[in-house]
């Protein structure tokens, strides 16, 4: 008996195994278990993997083998792929495409990432108006086996390559056979220019549920469509990087797994740094306050407690915000009715903490006799601190990502660390400036 | 001339009007601005809404429109509208249906929300793997005119329903017409069933980049499917939810303007209080460290610096194994790949924060001489500390959706305050650990 060779471990994997392990594998272990499959597993293997991954594979891939999958994808695919690769191996992975494809993918290349310009595909199935609908369906008949696109709407074009009108599968197929295409089509379809953003995109998909929306250019000209495939990606990365900003990090662009040590350190550094350099006003706050500390070392005790709940009231009303403006729910213009309804929120939240916390103070003063003579003062300090200090929080917070925005940053930004650093520092004002009116005379 | 009526204003709202003003309206609003459309638009209109708008609209509604809006629905569409009304409306909208929808959405209401069978449309095209090309193009023709269901994919079934296969409109198109079509499908498709959770039905969307996925029961027996439409807004909600929980609140379930004031102060003041009842901990634990803060005044100066950067690093980490878990990269199983990794990221970051901080004292000691003759023991015992701290924050915040995940809660409800919360407790206790230790002798 021959013992088993640990060398062909690999190359034994079957397709479920193989992406069961394939987070694990490094680029050499992905060509040669996805070369071992059979050539039709293999195939749609490469297909369902991300733009990265697909790059990954098939630089350093046998030529051959390399040009085949290449030519397996869409050119908006492909251009994708090709934007995901090392600037010095672009032009290797360009020249295994067909030439007319080539051209296709450098002009989609030419589009910004987020835009609609840079998700579309170039293919698309596309009639004339005055086609009967038996004609029409012979004729996308005849385009289905010919070419690879989406083909559940067809696009109807005049001379000019103008925009007519879209009609779907469903509709010609419905439709009684000698009627005209431009008799059937939805002359007034839901369009996009190739500068709209993806975001925008993605909220007619939602709105309209389409499963494609056409791409135009400033004459009504069509240049492509969007499927809402390429949309579930967007609405996932989009996700993705708000929630990664939220927690105050940069948008990683790569899965947790495959993004280096040393680069993920850099991406949180950069942030944790800039917070940790305005967190230092803490001390420089607490500071001017010294001389109350140490006479009333009791209200030292407290500050972690009231900046904090100043904090976490921020990060609820900063997210919500950045949720809500992602969503369209909430509009700039909108900012001055989200003052108004986060100002009672705050008054709201701010209340039952500081009720809790009196509470808190009275019930140990009970128990203990923690405070001394001092228990009143103390207890109305942290009570009107707190109100105070989640009022600022929520309101602060919420108005951050409008600010942001008008800024022209993107509103996620306002992370939740970002906005409890911003009311760590002002809470502190908030709840010194506080204990030092109503502990007058007593305490200090 | 007769002066503009301002009680038609409403009325007389156009298509992009409304749309813009629609989040303003109120109930009665809506109904009669939706009425006072033309009837084709005013489908449309209705037909974008979202599942709880349309239930708004048609309660109260005049009973031949609801019942036309109504029947305008697909079945899984139609579920979604009965599972957002109130429990006293419920049996009315059902009335309006015809009786065999009527079975088919009683039989939809019977799944989970957030399953499979909850988004699943149970009618489809179906074909017989026997028929000719030709045969099976004429039959889907008859069936699209008959029938409002998506024709993209069409199922081949045997005679017990069983699923067979699936072929594409583009398949058929580009098959030779006397093929038979079992031998033109896909004989392996993705299934899912009815137990499927959506966000596991969503991986395989983007996976697979197919329109539609078949949901089939125990026995292999075709029950509906789901469309990437449907996904489309899975993904988006779920990404609300997820974020909204990051941010320290339960799930709104609602957009925020449409939420009422009451039910919004709810849904933030518990989690806000549990939080703020965690962190009173801060305030035993600082009294437990009373006589040293009294002894060294200058120790409290940094207590909301080394803590809140403990949070800070703690609410990247746990966002960002939320995000990997929910996107499927990380793994319950993974968690020590992730220990060994947060580990490593922690001390570069410690050690980042640890220096800055350190440079921070002595600058404003060579500057101002804040700290007397203890700069040294200060800047010693601030930059163990966050070391420490952030160390500790980054290990705890990725190990808590871990936990919570294989304790059956939401991984997200690791949100950032609550991060934050639990290692400013913690992040107390190493601090003045340190300092206990590092100022033994000097200062304390």
């Amino acid at each position: 008996m021959t013992p088993p060779e640990p060398q062909r471990a690999v190359e034994q994997l079957g397709l479920d195994d193989l992406q069961e392990v394939w987070p694990l594998l490094d680029g050499d272990d992905r060509r040669e278990s996805l070369l071992a499959l059979e050539r039709s597993e293999a195939d749609e293997f490469f297909l369902s993997l991300s733009a990265r991954d697909q790059s990954g594979v098939l630089v350093g891939l046998p030529h051959a083998q390399a040009r085949a999958w290449m030519r397996l994808l869409a050119p908006d695919d492909a251009a994708d792929v090709i934007q995901g690769t090392d600037r010095e191996h672009r032009d290797e992975l360009l020249r295994l495409l067909d030439d007319p494809t080539r051209r296709e993918v450098q002009g989609l290349l030419a589009y910004a990432e987020d835009d609609a310009g840079g998700l579309m595909n170039p293919r698309y199935a596309r009639l004339r108006p005055d086609m009967s609908v038996d004609e029409a369906i012979a004729y996308l008949r005849k385009q289905a086996r010919e070419q690879a696109e989406t083909i559940y709407y067809a696009y109807v074009l005049d001379a000019q390559d103008r925009l007519l009108g879209v009609v779907s599968f469903r509709q010609l197929f419905s439709a009684g056979p000698a009627q005209t295409v431009s008799q059937v089509m939805n002359a007034e379809p839901v369009t996009v220019s190739e500068e709209t953003d993806q975001e925008e995109v993605s909220r007619l998909f939602a709105r309209h549920h389409i499963i494609a929306i056409p791409v135009v250019d400033g004459e009504n000209r069509m240049r492509g469509i969007v499927t809402v495939n390429d949309i579930v990606d967007v609405v996932r990365e989009e996700a993705t990087e708000d929630i990664q900003k939220i927690g105050g990090t940069e948008a990683l662009d790569a899965p947790y797994f495959e993004i280096g040590l040393g680069r993920m350190v850099r991406k949180r550094a950069g942030w944790l740094s800039a917070l940790f350099l305005g967190e230092m006003l803490t001390a420089t706050a607490m500071g001017y306050f010294e001389a109350e500390i140490a006479r009333a070392v009791v209200l030292a005790l407290f500050v972690p407690l009231v900046i904090s709940s100043g904090g976490n009231s921020g990060s609820q009303a900063t997210t919500l915000i950045i949720r809500a403006m992602a969503l369209g729910e909430v509009r700039l213009r909108d900012w001055w009715r989200v003052v108004h309804r986060e100002f009672l929120s705050g008054l709201g939240l701010g209340t039952v903490l500081g009720t809790i916390g009196m509470v808190r103070i009275f019930a140990w003063q009970a128990m203990f006799r923690t405070y001394g003579t001092h228990a009143v003062v103390v207890a109305l300090t942290v009570g009107f601190s707190l109100v105070g200090v989640v009022l600022w929080g929520t309101v602060a917070g919420s108005m951050l990502p409008f600010l942001l925005r008008r800024l022209g940053f993107d509103p996620a930004s306002a992370s939740a660390p970002f906005v409890a650093t911003l009311v760590d520092v002002t809470g502190l004002i908030i709840y010194f400036t506080t204990a030092s009116l109503v502990m007058r005379g007593s305490l200090l």
